[in-house]
């Protein structure tokens, strides 16, 4: 059973992940997220692998708020597409389950 | 189906961090950790947003280890209340797997 | 429902993560991968608990192509038993999605 989601996205600079990140905790589409960088991120390009420096965002958030969550990061986003996946939660301890669905009642 | 948990938390410093995967580890609760920071932590705090410096742990473990182990981390963690959250495995090395279950047998 | 697949390992220098990371990506094994590190491993070792240096992983894939890059990934890193795990992926950007598949489809 999911309990709650990580929603995860990526993006080119600290300065852009905090702003998504600040955007959806202000707006309580997420409880909180975390922030982790520089990584080293490796793709296709143009027939070649090129690898860049990205900044990941980690969001914690309920199932009700994933759709506006989305939304919301494609609508920030200077990506053309950007990544947004998530990952279920399937154990929690019982009170920080309680805390990530308070702060996400009003997302 | 769900072959064995990831469990992450978060604390406010590296020393804690390292507590806590030691801790976990040694008690053969969690096959191994990987800590990872510092990573930038955003959420609401007293209706403003609040960033913060923090470590996350990334617990390898089994399902029959999982209560053992939120109840030792809720134990020795400072938070009132610390993110515990489990992610589903439902792929995996086998080989890699075996050695999880053995090294948390004792758990 | 699992849409895709996030693939983690870890190995012991960010030159051998690269290689891990832009083989799998030449292959069309995974659309992209993210390297994180480093970090900080605790693990039990001959009967006493160690922490090494590490770095962690992050492939992008569907669950078509898992047990190549599972293949692959056992093929060319040197651990004898290298972490390979696999987190589904529940929701996300349908536009991300057509992406990742696209990218992997000759993998």
């Amino acid at each position: 059973m999911t309990l709650a989601l990580t929603v995860l996205t990526t993006t080119d600079s600290a300065e852009k992940a905090e702003e998504l990140a600040r955007g959806a905790v202000e707006a309580r589409l997420a409880a909180c997220a975390q922030i982790s960088g520089p990584v080293t991120s490796v793709y296709h390009w143009k027939n070649a692998i090129e690898t860049s420096q990205e900044w990941q965002v980690f969001f914690k958030t309920t199932e009700a708020c994933y759709d506006t969550l989305e939304a919301h990061i494609a609508r920030v986003h200077d990506y053309d597409t950007p990544e947004i996946l998530a990952l279920p939660v399937v154990r929690g301890s019982a009170a920080y389950l309680a805390w990530l669905a308070e702060e996400t009642s009003a997302g």
